[in-house]
């Protein structure tokens, strides 16, 4: 799946009160890689406030799409999500956010979908509730769900944004020692370990599965390998006393 | 999982710029369920814009630790996790934050769990990147990841209260080794390490950082620590001869 997805997306904030917020909320989407924002009469707009808080992302506001009712911003979406704080009449089947992902990357394939924002005060109006297809909502702290516009736009765009690039591994290019490299410094370790009198052969208890486990939980890298074994060697020929020598 | 779990979580802010962001920080904690709040010489604190912008997360800045040192915020940890933007250096296995959830909370199971974010201009230092056992980043878009240091919060906030809520405790019984524990093996191992002539500490080159890479990824129980410093020890008093004591 790839960023072509995130393109589908549609931002819709219906009816926003401070244009701080649809500043901010910009913001939010182009930190996820979303682009459209479509605007339903809010209060101010264009205004400095949003631009102040878009704080880079003014290609998004510039682009917004204002529209002066709900069905213009959501012509063409084949599927319209949305976000609510809690289960609203009977109407709707509602989501988590997480569970909810899956369904509307698969929709946004190769059509726009539409996410729905009511207003800071409100939420969606039960008319706009009436246009979705789907209702999702944020586990939020049931004591303290005062999640912020910009801060819900933010929630979702990541949500989408960390399945759409199916995100694999940060890759590592820095090489990990061979399995002999490693048997071959454990040798070297528990050689050290008698030699100083820290382990009895005799009665070796645990102590070097202990090691074992402790450096095969590092995956230890090449280099990695050279400096502990280098380490062993100075420490195995015991310390050269400064003073008295 | 329970709550109990993201009880264990610190969210430590370091040297915050502007406290409006301190306040933005603790509201998007509080939706999550995040509660514990400690701050690294923040510029300002309290301050009247924290209050404003924490709007009804005030319990969260009354009860927020001000620290004079990083030390000071992470005792107790037994885990230390930084937060940033792109693999840095030499530095630590980098997760997205999505991969790097599971083992955050399967450690905030019975002990704190520092999870470090740096400066709004330039993010952690390389000597608060050296304390943390684990790095990891927000997957944002690259051509535009200026994400504000609340929405990171969020985001964080977010993805560890979605698991919290949604799976069971990975139990680990074993008990890690606190911060301050660590931090003392290191300070063993570099006083040994100058004691056999392995270190010049007038050349240490990056020798420590290495080490300290190395056990960070490892994730050092207590009883290991104690094998540790145990090895130093004898390490550092010379190699006792076997026949003639």
């Amino acid at each position: 799946m790839s960023n072509s997805v995130l393109g589908n997306i549609r931002v819709v904030l219906s009816h926003t009160s401070h244009p701080g917020n649809i500043g901010a909320a910009a913001r939010a989407m182009k930190t996820m890689g979303l682009s459209n924002l479509f605007l339903v009469n809010p209060k101010l707009f264009p205004d400095a406030m949003a631009d102040a808080m878009a704080a880079g992302a003014d290609d998004l506001l510039a682009n917004a799409i204002v529209c002066n009712s709900l069905e213009q911003a959501l012509q063409g979406a084949v599927l319209v999500v949305g976000l609510t704080a809690r289960q609203r009449g009977l109407s709707h089947t509602m989501l988590n956010l997480r569970e909810a992902a899956p369904q509307i990357l698969a929709r946004a394939g190769d059509a726009p979908v539409a996410v729905l924002f009511g207003t800071e005060m409100s939420g969606l109006s039960n008319a706009e509730l009436e246009k979705c297809q789907l209702l999702i909502t944020i586990p939020v702290n049931p004591e303290f769900s005062s999640l912020n516009l910009a801060a819900a736009v933010q929630v979702v765009a990541y949500e989408l944004r960390v399945l759409a690039i199916a995100a694999g591994p940060v890759s590592k290019d820095i090489p990990l020692a061979s399995f002999e490299d490693v048997e071959r410094f454990y040798e070297h370790l528990e050689r050290t370990l008698i030699e100083i009198n820290f382990l009895d052969p005799l009665h070796p208890k645990r102590l070097m599965t202990r090691f074992r486990r402790l450096y095969a939980r590092a995956q230890l890298e090449q280099e990695e390998v050279n400096i502990l074994r280098g380490f062993l060697k100075w420490s195995g020929r015991g310390r050269i006393p400064k003073d008295n020598s």
